[in-house]
């Protein structure tokens, strides 16, 4: 017996891959957070769905376990891919206890690939992912990788770059690349990728800095080579130069 | 007009985002390098293919904006993203030459993410992505890159860990992080993701360094939360502590 843990995508029905979309048509429940399971109740009116709210997320998982050992197909979803930021991992770590169920990833395209392609090609070379939040991270260590990234001279994605409790924690973060990172430094953001709404913009390091940005935004920091061509963020790969 | 830069995922049917699928079945011209070619070739026999070989990344898509200015609908493929390590930011550089044409970026499943739900779920949290290639960048940069990303604690996935040419590579990048990371750390790799004679295996970062690996390999070294649990490489999140 399979615990499916699917990574939906931006959320837009097309930003689905066929695996994603045969798993959840094939499930006889999909359970997961509120605002993800009523993106995918327009894509499959049909389907039994079971919703829960934020910081439910082990008791989520314990219901899909148990739904799973009960003999029905289950798919636990996550925005984007079910791994980055996601569910798998808590998923296989409470399974331990479920030795019947075995867990089955399903990727999904995360927000760094599909926010970096409305924002043009920012990830074509070495990058790293860091989330901003807190909630179960410690502060010093995101400052310290987001101080070593920068060093590097990664491209660096942010996660989670603010909520009502973090409001300032993007201006923190941008304070802290600027030590590494040139001012000039091509960024951009993409809020609410594939969905309505979606709203982008490419600026400098310096203007992300006071820029006001809500919690459904991926930010793009640009490395040493970033360019803005045509109002679009541009990290070459080397090619142009061969 | 509009040239598609189409990343179509590891390289089963299934992985390719249902855009990506869209936009391929609405293409006059698929053009790509052989390798990728010949795989989509089993999956849209009625289509036009070109391919052309490796280091004709240039000639490629000179093509490809050439047959977009003349009226045709174009996709350039990528395997994975069409972004990470592949030809979306060329298609920019190169398209400020043919001004009639835009660039439309179709993102797709990366190997970091496909290998990765193939190993478990390593990339639950922050991680960086490296490619061992000094093809287009210096050793010492990758260097810097392997080290800076190792004592910042991410998860690093590493991409073209091998080649003839650079037999040696892998080994070297684990003789640098095993200067941050203990030598048990819980490493994976992944070959021929969704393909026939896909080949995984979980291991510790020192028995990594021993191993010869081809180059359709995805290589992950874990953070220090990193665990091997039944046979799959799993990085918590930390929601098992909350």
């Amino acid at each position: 017996m399979k615990l499916y843990v699917v990574g939906f995508g931006c959320g837009s029905r097309d930003g689905m891959t066929i695996e994603a979309e045969n798993t959840l048509k094939s499930s006889d429940l999909i359970i997961g957070y509120t605002v993800y399971v009523d993106i995918l109740k327009k894509y499959f009116p049909e389907k039994n769905f079971l919703s829960t709210g934020m910081k439910m997320e082990k008791d989520r998982v314990k219901t899909a376990l148990k739904c799973v050992e009960s003999g029905k197909i289950v798919s636990l979803v996550c925005s984007g891919d079910s791994e980055v930021y996601g569910m798998a991992g808590l998923a296989f770590e409470m399974s331990v206890e479920f030795p019947t169920v075995e867990i089955k990833v399903v990727a999904g395209v995360t927000a760094a690939l599909s926010g970096g392609a409305v924002l043009g090609a920012p990830l074509t070379h070495d990058f790293a992912v860091i989330s901003l939040s807190d909630l179960l991270t410690p502060f010093d260590k995101i400052e310290k990788r987001l101080r070593l990234a920068s060093q590097a001279d990664f491209t660096i994605v942010l996660y989670n770059p603010s909520s009502r409790k973090r409001a300032d924690y993007l201006k923190k973060a941008c304070e802290i690349m600027l030590n590494f990172k040139a001012p000039e430094t091509v960024c951009g953001y993409v809020s609410n990728i594939g969905r309505e709404g979606q709203n982008s913009k490419i600026l400098t390091l310096r203007e992300l800095m006071g820029e006001s940005i809500d919690m459904f935004t991926t930010v793009f920091v640009g490395n040493s080579e970033t360019k803005a061509i045509n109002g679009k963020m541009i990290t070459p790969r080397g090619y142009a130069n061969v």
